[in-house]
């Protein structure tokens, strides 16, 4: 077996561009998820004392965007969950847009031999590369669930689960 | 650069085994949050019309064991979200036991190379053997989301959702 036949086996189980692709599908939903909440109520509306799904969006936008340049760049960053909003859904999700890119351009930087690499997210989050981005993704699904009960106590219809774009 | 190092380059994204371990983690959390339930608002807690957290629950259980006996032997399977527990919350967790074993004794079967493989999970849902897989865990990541708002609002802490073990 030649190097090339091996690498395209050994490359079948999850390529960069795949997990990029799969988490900007995720987020193109928690996308559809914010713009479903009313206007108010998105910053407002909380079940047994949790936070509001405003707040769960700004940790979210607070993590992802920083969180891959980190990565990418390897230069630390604090984690900062909160930015001026204005109580505005347009500000939520035109940042929510202006991360979509960072990821996408900072992604490009992370070299595939890197995802191993032991790192410090945000200086304090030990694990790899690899885990700390699943735990970005997953984290994402965890609080944007939440809306979704959040959502369907407020008596409005979320969008399906499995749709992504 | 030889076969060997570029098979450990190309195969340092995401191994079938650490896919494995990372579900198997999830599942651990997902035990706990059952665990976590008041015996009787397990099968009768409800927002916003809802299901239950054990319906939920059942839905995991229907898709992962019979979901990955499904994708290792190529036998199609018929999606089955019920079966009887006689409201019992030891019932369920064995039965999540169980499915653990299932999982760990199929998932040996799938070979790397089948990862990229066009599937209809339970005879109706196309996709990857990697994409289905990656549903099944983002499925489960989602409702037992939904189960940590249900027991904020029963008024109980619920594990912390970093916590794998």
């Amino acid at each position: 077996m030649n190097a090339t036949t091996e690498a395209k086996k050994l490359n079948e189980v999850i390529t960069p561009v795949e997990l990029l692709n799969h988490w900007q599908g995720h987020r193109n939903l928690t996308r559809r998820i914010i713009s479903a909440f009313p206007e108010k109520e998105l910053f407002t509306h909380r079940i047994g004392g949790m936070r509001t799904f405003a707040e769960m969006v700004m940790e979210l936008l607070g993590i992802a965007g920083p969180g891959i340049k980190e990565i990418a760049t390897g230069q630390q960053t604090e984690l900062n969950e909160h930015f001026d909003h204005n109580n505005q859904k347009s500000n939520l999700l035109d940042k929510w847009d202006e991360t979509t890119e960072i990821i996408n351009r900072y992604w490009q930087q992370i070299g595939k031999e890197n995802f191993h690499n032991k790192i410090k997210a945000f200086g304090q989050y030990e694990g790899t590369v690899l885990s700390t981005i699943l735990y970005y993704i997953d984290n994402e699904i965890h609080h944007r669930a939440q809306g979704y009960v959040y959502l369907r106590d407020l008596g409005i219809e979320p969008p399906a689960f499995w749709d992504r774009h």
